[in-house]
C-alpha cells in the first residue's frame, strides 16, 4: 500500500453545463480518491445529487449526467482511511439545513473532531456519518448568526487541523481553505464564471484559465453577483504539504502556484548530487519515479531507459488466482524489459518507499531478470511519521525507516546501494521557502498539535 | 480508432492450476483484445469452460477460475472486426466433435473463408457463429482421416491466411502457425510442462522460460508423453508481421525472437537520421510513442521529456459528456505539462499515424498549452493499404497518406515539419533481413492474396 | 393504483438468530409494503444494518444476512407515499444518538410533521430525510430528560397521528403505539424471547406463540430484564383501522385481537344480506374478494367459482409492450375462464372500489368473454375521503365515488347492477364495538385532526 | 420438486408488432418453464433474436423488444430436465442454415436422440447444445431435398416420441405436432394473421381467436399466401398428456379443444364419489388444487374454505436462513388460517402427490395449528412410472407411490385419511374418450418404445 490522498475537490459556477464539467473535473482528480464519487449540481432553484461507490466512470453515466442540470456544481471524489468504505461516507454531504439544501466536499484533516462532536451531541445533533463534511454542516446548522457566511464563518473558527472545503447552495459555491494552507486548491477562470478545483490539472480539462490559488485562511463566495472574497481569520504559519509535490499531486499541475513536474525533475537532480553512483543507465519505477529519474539522467548524463512496462489493464481490484507465483500483483503492473536489464547496473529511481515491501519484490524481478547491480534512489527523505492532515500512511511501526537502519534498508531490500535525499536536499529542490513547508511525515515537526485520541488512533493503525 | 490487432492466444499443458496461469497469460496479452475473453480447461477426463465480453478482470472471477480444474487449458482474448460483438463470437470456440469437446482459439484471419464455408455448408453444415475458428472445427469434423492430428492436418491444408490456432481436447494442447508465419507464437518450458503464447510477457508473468517460436508451418502437439512437433507443411516465404514490432507488441515482449523494445529504440535512432531537426527537447506519444523516442533522443542528445500525463482512469468507455469540450476524449487521456511545452520547440515522436484525427488533437492541444514550434518524426512509413492477415485498419479511404501528401500532411496536422521513417529505414531497423517480414499495409505487396470478397469488404469497411 | 399501506414492523428480542427470523417475519409482512427493506441487528454490543430498495427477497442474500449477528434485530417494508422512492427514505433508520446508534421503524403517519420539523430545524437539527421515523430520532436527541425511555416519552408526547414504531439500540427492543391505535401491534413469544409484528401473520412463520396486543398508548422494553410494559399517555377514544380487516392485513393474520379471515367472510355474508341478487355463480376478484365472495356464496347457497385465473410470474413492474391491447397490465394479471363465464349470470364480488379504473376494465374483460350479466358486490361502503394515518389513498378527486353517484358508476362500470355494503352493515360485520374504529376514509369524521399543511397536500396529491 | 413441464412455445405472422405480442405470449405461458426465454423475429427480410436466463419479465426489457421488428415472431419458454442450465440450450435454436437464418422451439422429448445424434456427426455435424431442438435443424440441413418443407418432412420423419416445434424462417413459420399428439399445440386468427400457441390462454392474452388445435401429425405452414397444412404421415394412435389436464396446464386455458378448469371441476366431482369422507369443509392445496376441491365441495355439499393463504412475494429462488425453523421454504408459500382450522376436520384436496415431502409438511403444519382431523383426497392415480414425452419427475425410486402401499402412504403423510382417484375414474371425468390418452405415467403403457439409453437415464435421474 502506497500513502493514499484523501479527497479531492471541485466547484464551478456560471457554466450551463456545469454538472458535465465537474465530471470532467473529477476525472482529472481521480487519483486523489477513487472509492466513490459525487456531483451536487443547481439550477439556482432546485438542488439534484447524483452519488455512488467507486470511480468517477463507475458511478456516473450519461442518463444520471442529464439529470443533474443547472449552472452551479460541485464534486468529489474520495478515498476514506477510517470508518470503512460506505456510502454512506460518500461525498459531497448532502444537509437539509433550515434555509434550504447545502451539499460540501472536503479535502484534508480536522485535527480536533472529537471534541466537536461531543459538543454538538451535547446540544442534540444526530451523525449519520464519519465524516468531517457532516461535522461541518452541524457547525453550521448550530451556528446562532444570521447570513450564511457568518455561520461558516463561525463554523471554522471552531475548526483545527487541515480542509478544503467546497460549498453548494442553490445559488452560490462557496470554497475555504484552512488558515495554514495544508491542501491546494485553485482558482480559474471560464467563460466569465469560475472554477475551484484541487489541481491544475482539473482547469486544463474543463478549459478553464488558470487565476490564482485559493489562499490559506481565505472563504471564497461564487454567485450571481461575482466573486467575493472574505479573509476573517488571524493569519498563521504557512504549512503547505510537500508530499503533494513529491508524489501527490499530477505531474501535469501546478499547485501552490508551481510545476509539480519541474519541482519533481528538480529533485531528481539534487538526488544525483548528493548520492552518485555508477551505472549503465538510470530508469524509474512509473509512473511516480518517472519526473526524478528524468532529472537524475539529464544531471548525470547517463541514459534514460523505460525498464519497466506498466500493464494497463491491471484495475482496482486484481483477483490473485495463483499462489504459486511470487510477486504476482507486483509483477502484474510492471514488467521488465528482459533485454535491457539483463548484465547491467542499473539505478533505480522510485519517488518515495513507505513500507518497502512493493520495491522489494520490484528489485527481486530485476534480479530474476539478470540485473547485475541494482541502486536505488529515492527522491526524499525516510518517512517516519504519521499525517493528521489527510495523507493516509501506513502505522508507524510499519514504515520501513522505523525498523531499519540505512545498511539493514539495504540489505532488506536486495539493493547494492540505497540512497535517500537530504530534509534539506528536499527543502532545496522546492520552488517555495522551507518555512512554507509541513515536513511533519519526515521529521515530526507537527504545525497543528492533534487531539489525543486522534494521535493515538493513527499510530494504532 | 487506431488499427488494432484481432487476437492474443495462450495455451498451457502440464500445471495443477493450468487455468488460473492462463488467466494470468492473458492479462499479460489483454492489449490484442479487449472485448471477450475465454478459458478452457482440462483435467484429462473433462473439459470445463468460462467465456464471456469483456476484459479478463471483467469475465472471470474467482468462483469462476475454481471451476476450471486441470492441468491443461487455453485462453483468448478478442477484439473482433466483422459482425458486431456478440458473446456468440467469443472464444476459445468449444465444438462436440464426435470425439468429444475440443475447443480453438485463433489469432489471425483466413483469407478464403467464403470458399471454405459454402463447401461445408453444402455437405450440411450449420454455423452459429462467424468466426475462422468455428470453420476450422467444422472442417476438422468433415475430414475423414482418422486420428485427430491426421485431421487436423488436413483442414488446415485447406486454409488460406494467417493463423496461430491453439486446441485443447480432453487430454492435449495443440498448437499451429501458418506456412508464412504472419503471426507471432513462442514456446517456454514450466515445471516440466509447456506453455503457448502470443508474446513472451506472458511467459514472464508465469514464470515460464523461454524455448523458442513456435515455426511457421509447425504443429505442435503437447501431450502425456511430452512435446512432439510436425512440419506438415513445404516451406513458403515467410511474411512475419512489421506492425507488430512497431506498435503491437509488448515492449517488454520477445517476439520472432527478438526484443520488440530494442527494435523500437532503433526505429527512433534511424528516424533521428533520416530525419534530423532542431528542438528544445525530444517528447513522444505515449506510451507506444515512448521508445522510439528514447532511441530519437539518444541518438540526437536532445533532452527526453515526458511532455504529456497520461490519466490511468480512463476506462474502455469514456462517457463524454460535455459538447462544448474540444477534443476531449483525446485531452482525457493525454494531458501535457503546460510549464514545460510552454514556449518551446517540440520534437513530438509517434510510432504511427493512421486517420490523423488523434494526432490532430494532440498537436492542438499543445499549440493552445504555448508550444512554440512543433516537429513530428514517425517511426514507420505512411500506412496506405488494408490488412488481410489479422489487423484492422481503418477503410483505405480514411487513412491520412492516402488523402494527403506531406506538406498537405503537416498542414492539416497543423505542424511545422513532419518526417516518417522510409520503407527502407524501417527495414534496417529490424533485427531480422527484410524478405522475412510482411510489409503489405506499407507497400500494398501481399505475400497471399485475399479472395475477391474478402478484399472489397475490408475496402469499404 | 390500489390504496397502499405505508409499511411493516418486525421486532425480536432473544433469539440467536435474530436476523433470520426477522427476515422471515419481512416476507410475511411484504403486503405490508415493496419499495425498500431493511433489517438492523445488535449482539449486545455492536449494531449492524443492511437496507435496500426492493423486496425483500431482493435486498437481502445470504452473506448480507450472515453479516447480521446477533440476538435482537429489527426489520421493516416500505412503501413511500411522498419524497419518491429514496434509499435516504428506506427504514430502519439509523442515528449516531449520544449515547449509541439507535434505529426505528416505523408504520402509521403524524400528523403534525410540519410543526416539529420546524421546531427542531430552529434548534439546529440537520434532516438527511422526509421520513417521520428521522424526525421521532431527532425528538428523542433534543430531549433533556437523562433515560432513554424517559427520551422516549418526552418525544412521543409531542407527537400526534397514527404510530407503531420499534426502536433497537444495542441492548433492547422498545415497541410504542399511539393512544389511539391506528396501526395494527401484535406481541408474541419465542423459545423465551420476544417478538414484536404488525401482524399475526409474520409470527406464525417464526413459530411465535401469540401473546396479545401491543395496547393502544403502551411503550413495550424488551431487553435482558425481560418485558417490560409503560403507559405513560392518558387514555384517548380508540380509532383502529377498519380498512386493515376490509383490505390490508393478511387473512390468515389476527389483528387488533380477531381474525381478518372470519371477519371478511361475515363482511361478505352481510352483504349478502343487505344486497341480494339472482345469479349463476359467486366469483371473487381474486385474491382480495375471495373471503368476502366465500362468505356471499355460502348466505346464498350459490356455487363459489374462481372464474378469474392469477398469473403468478407478474412481478412488480410489468413492461408494457402492446400499444394495440387493451387493458393489457389488468388481463395480463387476471384471465377469466372463458368455459365458466361464457352465457352466464355473474356475481362479482371486490373488497373495495377506489378509483374504479381497474375494475372497469375488469367488467369488459368478462364481456369479452360473454358474459351475460355481471353484478358487482363491493364488501365496504364507497370511500370518499383522505387518511391521514398512513394508508395511501388516490386524491379525493379520483375516488370514483366522488365523481359519479350510484347510477353513474354502475354505468361507467357497465355492469348490470352495483351494490355497496352499508357503514352499518360493515360495523356489525365487526368483532369490535363501532366506537373502537377510524371510520374517517369512509364518512370523514376524523379522530385526529391532521395540521393545516397535511390535508392539503393530501388532497391535492 | 413438482413434476415439471419441459417448455411452452409460441409463434405468430402477420402483426406488425408480432414479437410483443410474443412477449405477452410467453409471459401467458411461464408456467411452462421458467429457465430461460427467447424471441426471434422477422420483418420478412432480416431475423433478429433475444435469448436469456430466467423468467420473461427478466430476459426481455423494453429496448430490447424494440430491437425485436417484424410481422412475424416465435418465442419460447424453458425448463430444462438434463444438461445443467445453461444458455447454450435456450431457445429457440438458431442455427445459420445454408438457405438462411432459421430458428426453432420446442416442446416434448424425442425418444431416439441418441441414435439420431450419432448418426449426425459421422456425417461431420458439429453440437452445440444437448438440445432437441438443435437436432432437428442439424436433421434439416443435412436433408437431400429441395425445398424447406421437403426437408422439414425428411427430418421430421426420423424422429420418435413427443414433439410441438414452431419454427421461423426470414418469411414463414411453420408449426409440426408429432403424430400421436402428445403435447397441446392451438392455433388461433388475429387480424388476418395467425397465432399458434402451446395452450390457449396465450391466444386470450392477444386478443386472438381460438381456431382449433393443430393436429397430431399435422405441419402447418403460415406465410405471405395465408395458412397451408400437410399431414405427411400416417395416422398413428392418439397418445394426449392426461397430465396436462390434472395439473400442467393453466385452468384457464382450453386444451385439445376442452376446457381444463371444468374437466378438473369434474375430476373432483368424480373423486368426491370414489371417495366420500366426512368433514367440516374442504379445502384446497392452492392453486393447483383448487378446482378439484371446488368439485368436491359442490358434489358433497360440504363448505369450500381457503384455508391455506399464499404468499406471493416468494420469488423463484427462496433464501432459506434460518436452520431452526422446519418446513419453512413450503411454510413461507402456504400459511394456514388459524381460526379455520383449528378444532376442524379438514377435508384437503391436491391435484396429484410425487414425492410426498412437500404434502408431509403441510399436513404437519394443519396439525401445529390445530387440525382435529386431515383427510387428503388426490384428483388423480399414484404416480409410478417415468415419462418419455416432455415432463420432468422424480425417478421412479423418489416416487411416494414406489415406497410405499395405501396404508403407509396415510402413516407417512400423517394423515386420518388418504384417498386417490382411479384410473377409471380420471378417465370417466376427461372430455374425451379413453383411448385418445397417454396415461403411462400411471399405468407404465407407453405408446412409444424409448430406446434404451434413454430409458435408463430417466430411470436413474
Amino acid at each position: 500500500m502506497r500513502a493514499r490522498e484523501k479527497c479531492g475537490v471541485f466547484g464551478i459556477y456560471g457554466h450551463p453545463e456545469a454538472a458535465d464539467l465537474t465530471f470532467l473535473g473529477l476525472y482529472a482528480l481521480q487519483h486523489r480518491g477513487q472509492e466513490s464519487a459525487g456531483i451536487v449540481a443547481s439550477d439556482g432553484k432546485e438542488i439534484k445529487s447524483h452519488l455512488g461507490m467507486g470511480r468517477v466512470s463507475e458511478v456516473f453515466s450519461p442518463e444520471k449526467l442529464k439529470g443533474l442540470t443547472g449552472h452551479l456544481a460541485i464534486g468529489h471524489t474520495r478515498y476514506s482511511t477510517t470508518g470503512g468504505s460506505n456510502i454512506k461516507n460518500a461525498q459531497p454531504f448532502l444537509a437539509d439545513y433550515y434555509d434550504g439544501l447545502i451539499a460540501v466536499g472536503h479535502n484534508g484533516n480536522f485535527t480536533n473532531t472529537k471534541t466537536l462532536r461531543r459538543r454538538l451531541e451535547n446540544k442534540g445533533a444526530l451523525f449519520h456519518s464519519t465524516t468531517d463534511s457532516e461535522l461541518v454542516t452541524h457547525l453550521i446548522s448550530h451556528s446562532k448568526t444570521k447570513t450564511f457566511p457568518e455561520n461558516l464563518i463561525e463554523a471554522l473558527a471552531q475548526i483545527e487541523g487541515a480542509y478544503c472545503l467546497v460549498f453548494i447552495t442553490k445559488d452560490k459555491i462557496i470554497a475555504a481553505r484552512d488558515p495554514h494552507g495544508f491542501r491546494p486548491l485553485c482558482l480559474g477562470k471560464i467563460n466569465g464564471g469560475y472554477v475551484v478545483a484541487s489541481e491544475t490539472s482539473a482547469l486544463d480539462i474543463v478549459e478553464a484559465e488558470y487565476l490564482r490559488e485559493v489562499e490559506p485562511g481565505e472563504i471564497v463566495i461564487i454567485s450571481e453577483k461575482g466573486l467575493e472574497s472574505l479573509q476573517p481569520f488571524s493569519v498563521r504559519k504557512h504549512a503547505l504539504c510537500i508530499f503533494e509535490y513529491i508524489y501527490f499531486a499530477r505531474p501535469d499541475s501546478r499547485i501552490f502556484n508551481h510545476s509539480v513536474y519541474l519541482t519533481r525533475k528538480r529533485l531528481g537532480e539534487k538526488l544525483a548530487q548528493e548520492s552518485p553512483v555508477d551505472g549503465d543507465f538510470v530508469m524509474p519505477v512509473p509512473d511516480s519515479g518517472n519526473y526524478a529519474a528524468l532529472g537524475f539522467s539529464q544531471k548525470t548524463g547517463r541514459p534514460f531507459e523505460m525498464g519497466f512496462i506498466r500493464n494497463h489493464y491491471v484495475g482496482r481490484t486484481f483477483i490473485q488466482p495463483a499462489q504459486r507465483v511470487r510477486d504476482l500483483s507486483v509483477k502484474i503492473k510492471l514488467n521488465p524489459v528482459r533485454e535491457l536489464i539483463s548484465g547491467k547496473k542499473v539505478i533505480l529511481v522510485e519517488d518515495s518507499i513507505v513500507r518497502g515491501t512493493t520495491s522489494r519484490s520490484r528489485v527481486r524481478t530485476l534480479r530474476n531478470f539478470g540485473a547485475k547491480e541494482i541502486h536505488m534512489r529515492v527522491s526524499c527523505p525516510p518517512h517516519r511519521h504519521p499525517c493528521f492532515y489527510g495523507i493516509d500512511f501506513p502505522t508507524s511501526d510499519e514504515l520501513l525507516a522505523n525498523r531499519y537502519n540505512l545498511t539493514e534498508m539495504t540489505k532488506y531490500l536486495n539493493l547494492d546501494s540505497l540512497g535517500y535525499l537530504t530534509l534539506e536536499g528536499m527543502l532545496a529542490a522546492m520552488p517555495l521557502p522551507p518555512e512554507e513547508f509541513c515536513t511533519a511525515c519526515f521529521n515530526g515537526e507537527y504545525p497543528v498539535e492533534p487531539e489525543e485520541g486522534l494521535s493515538k488512533e493513527v499510530l494504532e493503525r
